[in-house]
């Protein structure tokens, strides 16, 4: 059994060393529960301050990526050697790459892959690859809710959803920021589509009850394709 | 001036001598006008029945992509050593192999980079990273239709469209095939937008007429970024 | 006990998803009978289609051979896809990058090396650098014949014989079409005879019984290394 | 003409988009002057960070560099989609690497190399290697002082000393933090030193007069090897 | 339990083919006794040779450290296809390509890395990634003495001594040849230091009792860091 | 006007700095004669003495093979790092790798590729693919002789022959030691007539007149394909 866990580069914002233990713990959770784990690391605010910078100096959008790409593959040599010899050591640049090091039968762990696309979609290509059928969304939030709850204080949270519902919800709630797509792009959900992946939103603090998550036994989100 | 020119996998089907000499021809053409050129290839038929036989026996989704997109590399191979000395000798696998290619100040070729993408998706990578302002799609009819002309045959060519329209055309014109997208697919659209790339839609019967074809002297479709 | 199979092109120009189901089987039997697994493939109609068009503008013989060889690998793609989890997840493309797959401990599947050489001598490199005792080669007839049987429907099978008489043989057999080199190269013959390793030819509808081909109980030839 | 540009990890850290635009006007300057430039560039806030966050997890030296060697490659990147068509688009990942990018005629940009070695050394490294006989580094004070400048404001500047001057220097103006090299480690000592590389001090701030400051006409300090 | 082997350059200069029988003797004896082993091979003669051919047609520092490190490399080879499938089969040519290669399970065996250091510094950086906490020198002499050996018939060998120690003795013993290094280079003990990394200085003639060496039962030095 | 310079590995068995400083200016002689040259190395004693010690430990032949290339690419970096900068600083370990090198426009500088093969086949396939009309062969003798010369003092300088001579010559010549192919092995052979290339066999020592040799003004022996 096979399994991809996103976590979202609000993760290492906090620079809290706390936060990188409960996921080492959790990851040896997944494999003693017969897991094989892939993670994919989003970029955070390095990524947002050296994209910044570039674009004021004239560099165009393929370079911005590029750069966001390379704070998330410093996210992601962060988690690689945390957990040492859990890990095939080599962060791949492309799904190519990844394929390779995922027949290492280690935990593989990627960040960015080509500019255009979230890491969200690194990440269901990952899972769609491993031939994973889970593929869980760690972030800031407790799941999808029915609107951008860093706007909205009393939006809902949907326990359950479709791809399709949760097309309308993102149309919606990101409608401000066109174009920028958070929680996942629209190649991430065709991707989970066509292969039959089931998405868990979640929240990276409940890393610690990730096998609870699994099972439905905690707060989360999950996102059935159709 | 940089251009970007995508040959469709088509071109390769009809294992046509003339098509080569045409396009080696054509590219000398836009080297002779000053211009810096890029070559993306389709995958063709080669590429759809590898993918068939594949699928038959269970392959999964990112792994027919990528027998399509190593088909499509064959065809860049082709092209490649047609075009010889023109050429830096690499087929780059990913953009980030693409940059460093095209660092070298030669004509550079390539095939598919990635699953859940078209190789149309590929030239607009190529043509934002490159820093080129045109891309031109030659393929095997003569520009954008209000509908699929291999299906209406008295669908009408649009000469000057805008990427907003292209997205209703397209829209209309292949819902019967949901999720298989032809020309241009959503992930090109939104990079040719983002960064301002015009798109010249042509007939490679046409490439011994490209000057012409960029100066809008010549049949084709102009696609205008918005 | 390691084993390399050597594909005769052929086999892929059937396009028969059978062929493909047979030859997966086939490795999982040799692996449940203690086998460790090589597989080399031929490149079949379309590396000679794409010879057959580079060669019409003009491309020089290296260049040529590299679209065999890439076709080729088009085809280790198939069934290194195929074959999934068995498989070392890369294509190596030259004898030392095999070398490094192979001490992965998974099948590893690989297409042609080199111009000047057929995918007949890849096989006989990679069974020895793999210490193989056996050699494989699965092709369109039913092994060895005193003559070309596709010339001479009467031709007799030799059930065995050595590489010295297999030198002879391809000598008269093939004079017709100096150079081309079918079955084994001299390459090929040289490094068996060196390295001390039995090559087997048989019919690749056989597949299903080639623990049995292994053991002389069904039509092949064997050819012995003097 | 050949020339090392040393650009101290601080550099970054003032997230100062004028910083950018000076260095890319100043590589300018000295390509007009008939210098090939190569760039080397520090890893700032951002690695120390990161080094602190995974050692308080428990990660081991060897990776803690390793980090800082990442953000410092994050900062090459920087820099070299910045510079576009001036540079070699290849941050290479080691001495060899960095070989094969300088015979591309053009600027090649690069972070760290290995564990167990600062920055300074990798740019000690790389004059050699590309037979310059200047190293600059610039940095966020106007050159070597007799004592730590940061702690004693009345440190006077050197304008000139030798290698064998700034080795005592080090010894104790760095005294309380053992091990930590500014500056210059011993191994950029050793090769500058050996190949007769001089080095120049100069604060990022005057980039603007890189060409002054290499004819000795403003503030810096000039170290000759001995 | 990790373990790295260093085999000085004179082993190979020896042509001796029982030397190498009997290092595959004792990897075979680390491995039954539980441990993981890395080997780092020195140059010897080859080294010298090639690079005093260069040095005399004025070939730089840089690379002429290149020609040492391609030498040692060669042995690297040679001892790798010995092990045969003990080993991991590549090469690597950097830390991180160690790393990676450490990752599959197997003996990895490296030669030099990086001009301006020594393969006993390859060793100690090697030791320090792979969580060893013991590095063995295998040398021409017994171990460490109070003064070079080969010069001094009478010196006195220590079977135990700190890293500060073997500081002081070798800027006495190799004073003559300031700058080139013997036994342990400065970045090698600086690494054995920071990494509390217990070094074995043995003869390699003695490679046959490597398990009583590492328990203290035949002579030996062993250095303490501190 | 490309060119290919095959250097015996008996030029650098002598350890003789001159020749070293004569192929140097013999390869800028070609280049102001208006020539692109590439450069390939024999392995010479180091080969042997590596392949002999190996052999003795029970190494496989593709293994022995693979040492002496090993051998031949340290001679390689010999002439590439004495070249410095009219060389593309990289040792191509493959056919693949060497056009892609070619593509930049400087000698490249390759030694063997694959086992099985010798140097001079390596030499055939590196001309064909960089479109050579003439490989230049500089060895210990003067050129082809009817037998042997080092064996027949009296045995007869060919001035003039052609490829099927050479064949018959060398299955006399060389028949006491079946297997090892000097001067040109049948690969080597089979390549030059197909793409028509010229060979020069020629003594380095007298590498200082090559372009009289090429005009054939000098003792040497030309080998025109058929
Ligand atoms: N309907 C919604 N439900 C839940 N979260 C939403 C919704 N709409 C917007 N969001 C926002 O999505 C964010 C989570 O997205 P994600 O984890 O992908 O972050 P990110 O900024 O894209 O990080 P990165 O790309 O670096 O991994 C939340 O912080 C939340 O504010
Ligand atoms: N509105 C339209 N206008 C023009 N062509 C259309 C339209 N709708 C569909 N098509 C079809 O798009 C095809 C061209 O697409 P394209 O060249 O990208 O082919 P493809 O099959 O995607 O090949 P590849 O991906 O291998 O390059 C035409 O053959 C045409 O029938
Ligand atoms: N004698 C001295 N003269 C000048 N600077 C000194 C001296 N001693 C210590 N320093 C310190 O050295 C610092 C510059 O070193 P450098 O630019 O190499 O920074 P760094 O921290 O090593 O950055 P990085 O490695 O990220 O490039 C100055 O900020 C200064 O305070
Ligand atoms: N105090 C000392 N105790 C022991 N050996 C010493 C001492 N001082 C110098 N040496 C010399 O160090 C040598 C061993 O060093 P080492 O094995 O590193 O050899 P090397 O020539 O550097 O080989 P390589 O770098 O090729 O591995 C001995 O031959 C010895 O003569
Ligand atoms: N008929 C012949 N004419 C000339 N030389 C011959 C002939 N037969 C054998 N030789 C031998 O061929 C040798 C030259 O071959 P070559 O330069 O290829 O050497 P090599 O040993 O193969 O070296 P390497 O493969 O390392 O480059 C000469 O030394 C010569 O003795
Ligand atoms: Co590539
Ligand atoms: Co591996
Ligand atoms: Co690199
Ligand atoms: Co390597
Ligand atoms: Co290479
Ligand atoms: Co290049
Ligand atoms: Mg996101
Ligand atoms: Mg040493």
């Amino acid at each position: 059994m096979n399994i991809i866990l996103k976590v979202s580069g609000k993760f290492f914002d906090e620079e809290n060393v706390n936060n990188l233990l409960i996921l080492k713990e959790s990851v040896k959770e997944l494999i003693n529960h017969g897991f094989r784990v892939g993670i994919v690391t989003g970029g955070g605010n390095v990524a947002r301050r050296y994209i910044k910078m570039a674009r004021e100096v004239g560099v165009g959008e393929a370079y911005l990526d590029l750069l966001g790409i390379w704070a998330s593959r410093l996210n992601a040599y962060l988690v690689m050697f945390t957990l040492q010899d859990m890990a095939y050591m080599h962060v791949p640049q492309s799904l190519e790459e990844f394929i390779e090091a995922w027949s290492h039968g280690k935990v593989v762990v990627t960040g960015g892959f080509q500019p255009g696309q979230s890491t969200a979609a690194v990440a269901a290509l990952v899972a769609e690859a491993s031939s994973s059928k889970i593929l869980i969304n760690a972030t800031n939030v407790d799941g999808v809710y029915e609107r951008d709850p860093r706007i909205y204080a009393d939006a809902k949270l949907l326990p359950r959803l479709t791809t399709s519902d949760l097309r309308k919800i993102l149309e919606i709630s990101q409608s401000v920021q066109a174009g920028t797509y958070e929680l996942l792009d629209p190649l991430a959900i065709k991707i989970v589509e066509r292969s039959k992946i089931k998405v868990i939103v979640m929240n990276y603090r409940r890393l610690n009850k990730i096998i609870n998550i699994i099972n439905g036994e905690e707060i989360s989100s999950v996102i059935e394709p159709v």
